[in-house]
């Protein structure tokens, strides 16, 4: 038996990490195995490929920064999400390959037609999509506010400038039209507890609850 | 004006490096502009990854250590290789992607085809094949006696079995056989003044000299 494969995605304090670990402990209550995961990371390799990637001195180009997540993402899918989901485990995993399209193919590529192409290529190789994603939407403005209210380091990423930041959530949206049957889109801008209820419902219609 | 790009391959103790310092010697004596360079590395970007993927603690699965070599190799490309390759130098580059076919195709993955196959497609999104390959050619025992000679702290690849550094030859016979137009065998069991003699006239011929 198989099991599910559920990714959260979205931009800057969208609140995935909460929502995961809220849809992880409500799925287990209700009686189902989870493994809740994250990436960049999610395993011994792929975390320390996460440390080069988002901390890392040396630039990469904009190839060798989607062909690292790509390492650090097959080696979490081999060495954990794929043998979680063999068991017949719902996986939860807080960002997947969308961020990858999004954050190096949209928000440092520009949507270069050429990069997403590749981006699309290396998605095709590794041979697993996710079952169902859940988008968190919340204005730039609101996630930023929240960013800035949770402190700590900034990595990468979230150090980049507005714009960037503004072409990330465009790719989402291209993202979720071109792939709507895979993509649920939630409204993140209540209370953690109110948006977690709507991910529950999204996920027992998909489990056919 | 496009310049030409050599790679030299083969299996530890072929003496890759030490002639493809002569050649670039040997080319640069004839006037050529060259970039001398090697994998994995070659680039600040790739040399951190290089790091990780050699003598990194966490355990990376087969298609992530692939990818990581192609994370690299795309860095390489894209900020070292094919902007010199643009300006018209003749690049010789020490190992190249036969090194990945041979040492995680055929060492690591025992050739199994879906990995030969996952390598391969990352080959052919990386879109830049070398034009002419100098594949290495000597005895098993003879290498490794070599390698106890240069001494040195082994890499992940060096410190393999003997069964490993065999399949990896067989790795790069099967490349040989099938891409017959780009890859040139030379023999490497000589001094290498013989080898570099033998390797410069392969160049000049594919130069058209």
């Amino acid at each position: 038996m198989s099991g599910l494969f559920i990714t959260l995605e979205g931009g800057e304090g969208a609140g995935k990490s909460t929502q995961a670990r809220l849809l992880a402990e409500n799925l287990r209550r209700l009686n189902h195995e989870v493994l809740l995961t994250r990436e960049p990371g999610g395993s011994p390799g792929a975390e320390a490929l996460r440390e080069l990637l988002l901390f890392g001195a040396a630039p990469l180009s904009r190839r060798a920064q989607a062909l690292g997540h790509m390492a650090a993402r097959a080696d979490h899918l081999d060495s954990a999400i794929l043998p979680a989901l063999e068991r017949g485990v719902v996986v939860v995993c807080d960002r997947f390959h969308d961020s990858t399209l999004a954050y190096q193919g949209y928000g440092l590529g520009h949507g270069d037609p050429a990069l997403l192409s590749f981006i699309d290529g290396l998605r095709r190789l590794l041979a697993r999509d996710p079952d169902l994603t859940l988008l968190l939407d919340v204005p730039l403005e609101l996630g930023r506010a929240r960013m800035q209210a949770r402190g700590g380091k900034a990595d990468r990423y979230e150090a980049e400038s507005e714009a960037f930041h503004h072409r990330v959530a465009e790719g989402f949206d291209a993202i979720a039209s071109s792939a709507s049957e895979r993509v649920v889109r939630i409204d993140a801008s209540p209370e953690p507890e109110v948006v977690s209820k709507e991910i529950l419902s999204a996920v027992m219609k998909r489990l056919g609850v």
